[in-house]
C-alpha cells in the first residue's frame, strides 16, 4: 500500500499539470505586450498641400501634410515568464536595415533565438529601434535629415558573408562553401529588410538609453550595427546593464576619446562567425573591436570573445541567428550568462 | 486519516504547480514567433547614384541604389497555446495608418486584447499588413505609386472620435464628454502611427489571401480600414474563414456589382462605437454598412450588430479596443463566437 500511497499524489499532480496544459516543453507566461518609448512631438508648417490620388482614375485630392506628429520613438515588445530563471531580463537589439523580427524567427520557418531563450528561462524584449518597422519613421527631408537606404539583395548576400557571388537568378547565386545559412531561404529573408537611415544615430541612441531606464536592471545582447548602441547605452547607464553580449558589432566608442571605465565591471562577450578574412570590411570591424576589447581589458575588464571557427564551429554567417546551428551558438552565449550568475542551467 | 489521504494529492499538484510556474492564471504557451508572406523580388535599374552623408560633416559618398529587392510581402507574429480553446486561431487585422500593435497594447499601458483573447483560449495572430510596421515598405513612386501619407494628431484625435477640439498644447484639447478612451495617453498612441499609401490596396489584399490560404481555418477580426480586406478574403476563401468580426470597418464591396453568396455561411459581426452621429464621415460609413450587412442577411446570411450606445454602453471611441472598458467590448465578441461554436466558455 505505501507505493501506491506515494504514486497518488504524482499522478493527481500529472492530471492537473495535463488540465492545466502545463507540458514540460511548454512556456507559463505571465504577460505578452508591447508599447513604444522615446520620441517627442514636432510640428510641421508651411509644406504645400499634397496632391493624392485615392482611387486609380479618379482625380487628386488635396491634403494638407502640415500638423503635429509624435517621431522618433521606438518599439518594444516583451513576453514574461510566469518564473524566470534569468534574474534580470533579456533585452536582443537588432542591426542595420533589419528589425526586432531578427530574433523571432529564422528564414527557413524554424524558431529563433526569441524561443530559444524564453525557453531557457529569461525574460524576453525584442525591439525595434527608431525608424525601423513599429518604430515607424517620419517625413523626411524635414524631419530625418536625409534620404532613405534601401539595401540590395545584393549587398545583403555580399556584406552577411552568405556568399561571394550574387545573382539576380537565385539558381546563379553562390555560396560561401559549407556554409550554415539557409540559402535556399534567402529571398525570405530579405522580406525582413527595413529601409534605414544614416543621420538618425543620436535620435536612436536617446531612445535607447530611455528603454534602459525603464526596463533594466538587464542582459542586452547586440547584433553588428545595435553594437556601438548597446556598449554605449551600457556608458550611459551602467549600474543598470548586467551584461553585454555583442554579436558581430559593427561600431563602438573611440576607447581614445571616450572614458569606458564604467565597462570595468559589465561582463562583456563578443561572437564572430567564419569567413571575416574575405572582406577587408569585416577584417577591419574585427581589428577595431579587438582594439576595443583590449582598451576594456586593460582598465581591469575582464571580457570573453568567441570566434567561432577558432572554437571548432565553421560556417557560420554575419545573421549567426538564423544559421542551422543557431541553437549551438545560443547554447555558448547561455553558458556565458550562467557562468556570470546571470541565470541557473 | 481519511481526509488527510484525499487531501494529500491536491497539496503535491499544487506545489508541482508552482514549481512549473502554472498558476492558472497564466498561459501555457507553446510558441511564439513570426515569419513574411506575400511580395516579390523587383528588379530597380537606371536610378542616378545618390549622394549620402553618413557622418554630419563629411562628403557624401555615392551609393547605387540599383538592385533587386523583395517587396510588398506582410508580417504575421504568432503566439500558440498548448491547449487553444477556440477552434481555430485568431487572426487580428489593423486599420489605416496603423500595425498590429493596435492589439497588443493600450496607450495607458494596460494589456490589448491580444492578451484578452489568449487568455480567453485562443491562438492569435498579430499581422502587420503590406507597407506598415514589420513588413516594410518599398521606394516610391518607383514601386509604390505615390506619396505616403503621415496622419497629423489633428486627425487622429478628430477622425476616431476623442474629441472635437484637437490643440497642439495638450492642456487645450476638448475630449468628447464621457469618452472611455484615456485622454491622457493621446500622444502616446499616435507614436503607433504609420505612413500608409493609398495605392497598395491591390498588393495588400493580395498577401492578405496568401496569409489566409497558410493559417486558417480560422476567425478573423479586422478593424476600420481592415474591414475591407478581411471581407474580401472571406470571399475569395469561404471555407476557410469561420468567422468574420468587423470592429467599425471602413470599407466592403459594392454588394450590387460583387457576389456575395459565400458569405451567406459565414457567421459575421459587426461592432461600432459612439458618437457616429457627430461626424458625416461615420454617418456614411455606418450607413453603407448597414446596407451590405442588409444585403448578406437578404442571401440568408445570419448577421448580428452590436452598437454599443444602443447596448447600453456608452463612450467608445474608433479605438474602442484601447478604451477603458475594451475588455468588456472583447466579452462581447466572446460570446459571439462561443454562440456559433466557435469555441467554449
Amino acid at each position: 500500500m505505501k507505493s501506491i500511497r506515494s504514486f497518488v499524489p504524482l499522478a493527481a499532480a500529472a492530471a492537473v499539470l495535463a488540465l492545466a496544459g502545463c507540458a514540460s516543453q511548454d512556456l507559463s507566461v505571465k504577460e505578452v505586450g508591447s508599447y513604444h518609448i522615446g520620441g517627442r512631438q514636432v510640428t510641421l508648417t508651411g509644406l504645400p498641400e499634397q496632391e493624392i490620388i485615392f482611387s486609380p482614375g479618379a482625380p487628386p485630392l488635396k491634403v494638407n501634410p502640415n500638423g503635429d506628429f509624435e517621431v522618433e520613438q521606438m518599439y518594444v515588445h516583451y513576453t514574461l515568464l510566469a518564473q524566470p530563471k534569468g534574474k534580470v531580463p533579456l533585452l536582443l537589439w537588432h542591426g542595420g536595415g533589419l528589425a526586432g523580427v531578427t530574433y523571432e524567427t529564422k528564414p527557413d520557418g524554424k524558431p529563433g533565438w526569441e524561443m530559444y531563450f524564453l525557453k531557457a528561462g529569461w525574460d524576453t524584449y525584442v525591439s525595434d529601434a527608431v525608424e525601423r518597422g513599429r518604430a515607424s519613421w517620419a517625413r523626411f527631408p524635414q524631419i530625418f535629415k536625409s534620404d532613405p537606404m534601401f539595401r540590395t539583395k545584393k549587398e545583403a548576400w555580399e556584406l552577411f558573408r552568405f556568399g561571394k557571388t550574387y545573382a539576380t537568378n537565385p539558381a546563379e547565386r553562390v555560396a560561401m562553401p559549407d556554409t550554415k545559412f539557409p540559402i535556399e531561404a534567402f529571398d525570405q529573408f530579405t522580406k525582413q529588410g527595413i529601409p534605414r537611415w544614416v543621420t538618425n544615430d543620436g535620435v536612436t541612441q536617446k531612445a535607447y538609453d530611455e528603454y534602459v531606464d525603464k526596463v533594466c536592471p538587464c542582459v542586452i545582447l547586440v547584433h553588428s550595427q545595435g553594437g556601438n548602441f548597446g556598449i554605449t547605452a551600457a556608458l550611459n547607464n551602467p549600474s543598470k546593464v548586467k551584461a553585454l553580449v555583442l554579436v558581430e558589432p559593427s561600431g563602438a566608442p573611440d576607447p581614445d576619446k571616450t572614458d569606458i571605465s564604467a565597462l570595468r565591471n559589465i561582463p562583456i562577450l563578443w561572437v564572430w562567425g567564419d569567413y571575416l578574412d574575405t572582406q577587408p570590411f569585416w577584417k577591419n570591424i574585427y581589428a577595431k573591436q579587438e582594439q576595443f576589447r583590449a582598451a576594456v581589458n586593460r582598465i581591469g575588464g575582464k571580457t570573453e570573445s568567441i570566434v567561432l571557427p577558432s572554437a571548432g564551429i565553421k560556417g557560420n554567417s554575419h545573421m549567426m541567428m538564423m544559421d542551422r546551428n543557431s541553437d549551438q551558438i545560443a547554447a555558448l552565449i547561455q553558458d556565458f550568462l550562467v557562468s556570470r550568475g546571470l541565470s541557473t542551467k
